[in-house]
């Protein structure tokens, strides 16, 4: 049984950074930079608790949509006219293992099908596993780069092909990046950082009321998980019907042109290299306006969502200078 | 045949830590930072030894208990119906080899079995016969991070899930996880040293009537080793009731508004990472309540687990500060 | 769906580097060096999804050409008076794996093939898939040396001789190689640079405006990618054209003795190793005066040309005196 | 055919050592410390060629004794109640090969039993070898941590325990440890140091009329091997019974009062970590008192086995005051 | 198509001892140093295709001349009577891969015919591949030293004698080695170095109508290969009729006392290791007097191919010394 | 076809070492340092040519001699029964390949023997090859310890007992050793330098008559190797006369007391670890006494070989103290 995210004490910046992803997920993923003991991986699998379930095609090994698009298993069924058929299923996380091989990430060749039966069949991968759930990777940092290149590069295409050892196969790969590191462990080069959507930091909670009620409910819960289930269920409810709104609400979401200058406006200040902030300054800042069942962006929209997309572009500067630079970010967000 | 445990001499702070894990195996385990030559496997053999045999499965390959949670197995016999029996068996040590793999320790593909019956099948891991068990790592600090990472996270969720060649495979993996370590030949990461739950340091005896009592010990059980388990036997017996009923109660014991205060009155004032420290030390006080057959958590029982499970989680500053962070502790402690 | 080429905002430099190795191949590919998200992968995906489909032999596993050269299968074919058939494919940017092995890029033994059938077979690699099409290493300078030299090789001679395992075979590998690197992270060795034909530095652009219109470009795409590909068709279909125009008149530009001693006049000045810059100048010369309609090589063609040819093989000084280096440059270039 | 043991000049610290080892084998072996070139290996040799033939189960691979303890086999068959039959066997000198694999120690699955009668069957490793004999490693400092560690863990508990790759086996391993190193190529961790019970130093000879009879002594083995081994065989067959006789009443040896005291008299005042320094003292005190034919043990049986049995175990220190540190271990001894 | 070797510019020295190779192979071959984009390998190509077909056995895999030495396979088939039949065949350059193994460069064991007949047969290495032609090791100071030693050493003995996993194989391997380096990316061994019989420079050319003439032949023999070749068809011819005509006379020009006094007489004053410098100057001396059509060795003949077969073994002094070594060499040469 | 021996210009010292091993292998091999290119491998197969040939068991894999040791192989053909038969063998220079594995060096299981036959055979090694022949270690300081440990162990005990993967084999493995190594390039440890018996230095020569006539003589056998041998057959057959004789009248060599004592007193004056020196004097004077067909150990014998059996055991003291160290060798050999 799963903590409830709606119990989950404090740590505001975090759940908000997650709950963006799930409106749209092409925002990009979010990079959680804290110390141990945070509840990083509690609070992921707590919201793909609340989630509703999918929509699957019954039996696809990749849980492709009704909508498309499709895997290429389900592709020779559609081109022979079978019809497909679907099922519902829970959201999941995926969590990367240590050590893991760029085989098992994209797929690689079924030996076994391959003994038996004499035919090539591809056998899924990780990114199969991630395809609409959540893919959790702790301590990215310290993972081989080259595997957080094909990770990253799968979240940003949508879709995985796979063109060796004679199979050709393709299916999509959108899921919802969680990345966490501990930046006292190394870090992650600019190169991959960029292509986090946003990034959050968290801490241990220091004020003491706060510590008794995280202890008080981990402790009722550990007692008695279901009744403590019950008592939160209508708090899990009702955030779960705000996240689903807001997700159908999205398109609606007017992109305006004062929107698009107050965001070139930050980043122009700020000295990013290339694009990609501002087009998830734009994503995030959309998502958050229908999160609050607004029409239309407006600029409290982008400031509340600007330190997430931004903190983990600056520049990195000799370290007596990174304070600078985040009073520099805090100051061009007011002035906006 | 086995030293008894209510033989050896002194070490209490090593025996308590491990009993209060025997009472409550969610304490997280015991990591003993020490000198060679100080009987730290010989006191857990003895412990596992001491205690009485745990009721199974019968037939199952991870010990599945007849109150569950259950294997994959169990649950297939279930789903079919199947009557399961159950037997007794002795706990184990379960020690991990040195330079382990990551199959050794999860379970894998059971080769044989494919090619012999053409159908996957899972081989147990580490982690399976370690289910109900000790598992013992000497010298933790010298084993591969990834796995340390992986026993912990194992031992924190309480379930091994393999998803992996194409097996799909569950089972329970509830162990009291022992680890040893000699400060002086490396450190562990802090990422680590926080998932242990409790923290002991033990030392040779310094005293030398206590030296020669161990001495005569040894011999007289080299010796001798039945009329010495006689001799002792009684001490065994007694011993092992009491943990049983301290068990049997523990969840009886009642967690007061100023239990809760008290230790997080402790843990603000040491500025320590996350709230592992909180919970733990909840639990270890309840355990140690139990022991005492006390219906109720009093500040005595805190103030006695306070430094098992805080000791390892101070910061760790330059070396000349240790001692005042470790008078801090004290002083904290007794302030209470 | 993939962003349409003409619609990419500036970048001017790049984008005729990529037209010129359309035009002809044999100037040997392009390396694009600069900052993360600038688009770099995205253009060349843009430019390849542009160009007309390309005509090979059917089920010719090396995408052959009408009029040769052929493989060893299309050859055992033409020997044994089979008709060889035509069809159509589109151009692909065929990608470099990370951590891509040498057997992978040259093709190898297909062992699967062996076992069922008990012949030898070629099974194709990278090379061969991208005979024709482009080939994209991202961030060449990670890759290991000696796959680097295999590609280069390959390049320089158009052609891929496997001669291992006791397979014979040999395949056209004719490709245009863009590569990308980023010069902070580590540097590639002069012999590799040389070996590239031309160089393009590309940065974020720092014009507000034109950051707000590119922003706007893709939000328009992703929310619309049908609509927007239709508006923009008209420009891609003219380019396209020009394109293909320039490429069946590249064999009527005059090379005229005046473009020769111009471009060894330039090379001569600059004190660059070997006579590789000699040949690619004179080669993207004609190339720029077909893509401009010239019947003839003029001295702007040149000092068009002559920074992406000569900019990374300009002998590597300390680095206070890179700026004096690229300064003589362009006296040279201005002076002609 | 073997140099004979009572032909060997002088080192008579390294023969005692030695010595000691095969009447008690529980004090843990002997690791020798010198330089090369000083007939280490043919001393150990020499030994074992001296001793009598053992009685072990006929046909068992792990030469149990006809009192057990028992192998896998052996129980095996007594569950059967088959009749073991015995037979004589000579001691052997097994060698650790350098580079050898975990599994070539401690066995491993039989892979051409398995593949040929479809059936698990253990191979043994070189533990199983040893049982009973000598192990012999040479320069055990350049030997990978894990594997020293593994054979000083059998050695401790007198068993080889395999549970990997489905089998399940069970067989004694008892064997007197002789291992080798030259400090001057490298350390071994303290915490190993501490596992041998016994440590010598050996030199090559200084004194000129010792090297002419060593020199005499080879060069006449060397002419007429058989005319030297018939020469020296009553001193051999003298000691061999000297040998046998100690065995037999070492456990008829008194342990009084007054020598647990002394020896732990001893290593309280050295400093020494942990508790073994005292048990391997009475044992080898013991086993001397045996050897010299007395009842009991007395205080000349401590004095001349305390430095063979503490001098590795002595704190480590800054070089200069090595000696230091040796000179109160002298001290020490003589005042008891 | 290949570029004609008499239309390469310039290169006098490069081209020289790659010609005096061909007349006597057991000069040793050729070190060419030099900087990227200088034709090296164009160069050997070229000489390659120059030359006239070789007569070997038919059928044999290594290439046996007709007047032998032979491999094992023509020895078998002579020992059974059986008539050898011969063809024609092109030289060709036989390339080392890099990241060769040695397993490739000496011939395996052919597994395929092992499995499928139940007969071990020899498969033949690249040593096989390059007998009687030309072996080219690009950045040969980039290879691991294992694998130079045993191409050198094959090199030196003219045979490839194979004894493994059960096969015994001999077989001819006289090549024409041509190793390559760039002396700014890491030295030779002086072992290795001595071991080419010949060592050149190269540079880029730095006179402009050089340059505009290797410009215009470049780009004129890639318009239009078939016309370029045939104008160059006559100087082509009569090179080739000369190099053969060397080759047969080579055994008739005299070695003189005087010759051979000379050559001592240049070493001595240099102070090399060992007398490889003799052997190789006088045979070089020997073929340069052959290809300058004289019966005898002149002066001239060793002044001119001293710097190829010395500069290289010149003791390596520190930077600053070399010109001096450089200044001596000419003296000493000058002087004879 | 092979240099002669006796053809060979000067290098007197190394010559006369491995003359004496040929007369007395149980010296223990030579160890050669020295610069490139002098002859060292040429040397001693010039050697191996030149001796008689030896008798061996027909189709013994092992070449055992005609009186033993057998390997198993005869012995089991002994104990059937079965005649042995003889033959005649040449002596062979076996060489270690670089990169060897110990598995080839000891033999191992011969795999496909065990596939098709189903029974385990021994598949012979290197050390099998070399048994009565020599074994050439070109560059021993470049092989790995544990190789090199490996085949000095075999040396000492003339005997391969191999024990691993269920075989059970034992041949003798007696050979003359000898290695090379460049001291410029990487040193042998102590442990290993002290294992062979003799070594000597050589360089090239640096006398110009010498060195003529090096030339010459290497000029006139490659011109006419067949001529040339028969020029220096007398020379060749009266030294393979002389070392046979010498061999047969070794054990008749007397071993005086003051031969024995002067060895001592030599060894003992020059602080050598261990006593192999003493055994390898004595027994080079003797085979250096029965060379020059004496019945007894002279003072000049001794003084003769005490340098090839000295230098390399000298302490290895700070670079400029080595000159002192041999000067002390030289007087303390002078005085004797």
């Amino acid at each position: 049984m799963i903590f409830p995210f709606t119990a989950i004490v404090d740590q505001e910046e975090m759940k908000l950074a997650l709950i963006l992803n799930v409106i749209d997920p092409s925002i990009g993923g979010v990079l959680i930079m804290g110390e141990k003991g945070t509840a990083k991986s509690t609070t992921v699998r707590a919201l793909a608790d609340l989630l509703p379930e999918i929509e699957v095609v019954k039996g696809c090994r990749f849980n492709c949509s009704p909508e498309g698009p499709f895997c290429s298993d389900c592709l020779e069924k559609i081109k022979n006219n079978e019809t497909l058929e679907f099922e519902k299923k829970k959201m999941r996380v995926v969590e990367l293992p240590l050590g893991v091989t760029e085989d098992r990430v994209v797929g690689s060749l079924d030996i076994e099908h391959a003994i038996k039966k004499g035919e090539k069949r591809f056998e899924p991968g990780i990114l199969a596993e991630a395809n609409r759930n959540f893919l959790y990777i702790d301590e990215v940092n310290l993972l081989e780069d080259h595997i957080v290149d094909l990770l990253l590069d799968s979240a940003a295409m949508g879709v995985n092909t796979v063109e060796r050892e004679g199979i050709s196969f393709v299916h999509p790969a959108r899921f919802i990046l969680v990345g966490t590191m501990n930046p006292e462990e190394g870090e992650l080069r600019p190169q991959l950082l960029d292509r986090f959507g946003l990034c959050v930091f968290v801490n241990s909670l220091k004020e003491k009321s706060l510590r008794v009620e995280v202890l008080k409910r981990k402790a009722e819960f550990d007692d008695d998980p279901e009744g403590f289930l019950k008592k939160w269920e209508p708090h899990q409810q009702s955030l779960a019907a705000r996240i689903i709104k807001a997700k159908e609400n999205l398109k609606n979401v007017k992109i305006t042109e004062d929107a698009l200058s107050k965001v070139v406006e930050i980043t122009s200040q700020l000295n990013l290299d290339g694009h990609r902030a501002d087009i998830v300054m734009l994503k995030a800042a959309r998502a958050h306006a229908a999160y609050n069942e607004r029409k239309e962006i407006i600029p409290d929209d982008i400031k509340k969502i600007a330190p997430l997309a931004l903190k983990h572009r600056l520049k990195r500067l000799p370290f007596e200078e990174i304070s600078t630079e985040l009073e520099k970010l805090n100051e061009v967000i007011t002035r906006i």
